[in-house]
């Protein structure tokens, strides 16, 4: 039993879901533990991590929307110093959260056919996104 | 320290909370792992796992109405692929989400006394539900 | 590799915000484990742990008064057993969810700069509770 870890890095553009998987996932094959758990925290509060459809933009740009409307821009905050989307940004990522843990089998995260990992970003300006990466197993 | 893992499978029908807990402690008795860490996966965008009250069907009912008031199926949404419960499905398992790690003790999920594990499915139709198990302790 | 847990316990007054990411990293330290996985689950149904901004109280505030927006106290449910406060503090609850799992290098969380660890209390009246940790690692 052993474990490895790392931080990836991701660069954002206004609120949007990057798919991440493929760089986790490549990540996950160069430590060569195939059966174990792998966690992911995105070190932010105005970004988070979400498993969700990978195969249609539209599921995307949906879920943004949707977001917008749960969480509004103009929500009459206390909280605005770095501006109007700045509040609704921290609400968004408490409402999607910043972690995820999946078991690895056979050397692939156990996700289902459509599953795929999402950085999503709440703010309005370019960021870079920390992803801290851990994986426990054999 | 070892590992164990396994895929449970459950048959769903219509939006409703299937509590899975007797199912997972189950599993979990049988690896013979008595301390360690518990993570469930539900492998589907259209369904989640959740931990709460487990002893009162109004909670359940409440919840499914409270899910249906913030992610409606009257939402103009664009992605309409599989009908008008498609896209409120995966707003759904993103709000409550599709993973669950539970510290384990004595052979048990640390589980609070009125806490259950509930697989919530999103969709109308029945469907065939996997979650993925993994556990690592001694 | 090696394991250790305890269950740590918190005096809650209204709903709060309770920072406890000090006792959290207290509790680590004891355990000597610095390279590994932490794991926190509150044993609750109308209390929750979120991984937020930790600077500001009006950051704070502001998420007290969206979770009253989203799952409010007059919300016409059926479950009502404890008050009108009872069935918004299992919504808010699983909206925020109960369960966190943290990568741990060089003895502390890899948290970001901005985050903390919140214990959320849902409910009016002053309550004791329970959050079982878990680190597995070296």
């Amino acid at each position: 039993m052993r474990q490895a870890s790392t931080i990836l890095r991701f660069a954002t553009n206004s609120p949007s879901l990057t798919d991440i998987t493929s760089e986790v996932a490549d990540w996950l094959e160069s430590t060569s533990i195939t059966e174990g758990l792998l966690t992911l925290l995105c070190r932010h509060t105005s970004a988070s991590l979400l498993i969700t459809e990978n195969a249609s933009p539209a599921v995307r740009r949906d879920l943004l929307r949707w977001l917008d409307g749960v969480a509004p821009r103009q929500g009459g905050y206390e909280h605005n110093d770095e501006g109007p989307d700045d509040m609704p940004a921290h609400l968004r990522s408490a409402l999607t959260g910043v972690n995820l843990t999946l078991p690895v089998a056979a050397g692939r995260m156990m996700l289902g056919t459509w599953q795929g990992i999402s950085l999503v970003e709440h703010r309005d300006a370019p960021h870079r996104r920390e992803v801290a990466c851990h994986v426990i197993g054999a």
